[in-house]
């Protein structure tokens, strides 16, 4: 994992809406955390399938395409997926309004 | 579907980085699209599984949670997914930066 990710992890725990932040390797393992660690496998591991799920439809629209960024908001929180080439970060944030 | 919803989509239509604009109904079939047909067809597809997948993924973290909405990032542009009780409504748009 890049410093980059490094200074970003230490740039976002600062925020006071970020309930926790997750890297998670491509096989689904945790790589680093800040919230409890079972409480993380079971986010990585639904991450992941939604993650495969937002790939795979964005190449059935348009095999040229490349998915980005995953923001899903729901009743209580937000999570955010960035996929990079080998992991995952997920953000879980108190929603802005 | 709701006077309200007409309003928006009549509203969103106005925006300029706005592609296209499709309602859904829960079988995956258009109610209402501003995008060429067979085009509004493949994207009630796979959009219909994203909506499931995201449904499951928030379920399966909090069976107490909702999913509200969805925000995807492509290379070539974002699509937002709007679930409503008996349908959901789907906007392309061009990144905004």
């Amino acid at each position: 994992m890049s410093a980059e990710v490094e200074e970003m992890l230490k740039r976002f725990q600062n925020f006071k809406n970020i309930v926790g932040i997750m890297v998670i390797d491509n096989d689904g393992i945790p790589i680093k955390t800040t919230m409890e660690y079972n409480l993380t496998l079971h986010y990585a591991a639904v991450m992941q399938t939604l993650r495969e799920k937002a790939q795979q439809v964005v190449l059935d629209l348009d095999a040229t395409n490349e998915f980005t960024f995953l923001r899903l908001r729901t009743l209580r929180h937000e999570v955010l997926l960035c996929p990079e080439v080998d992991y995952f970060i997920v953000v879980l944030q108190l929603p802005c309004d």
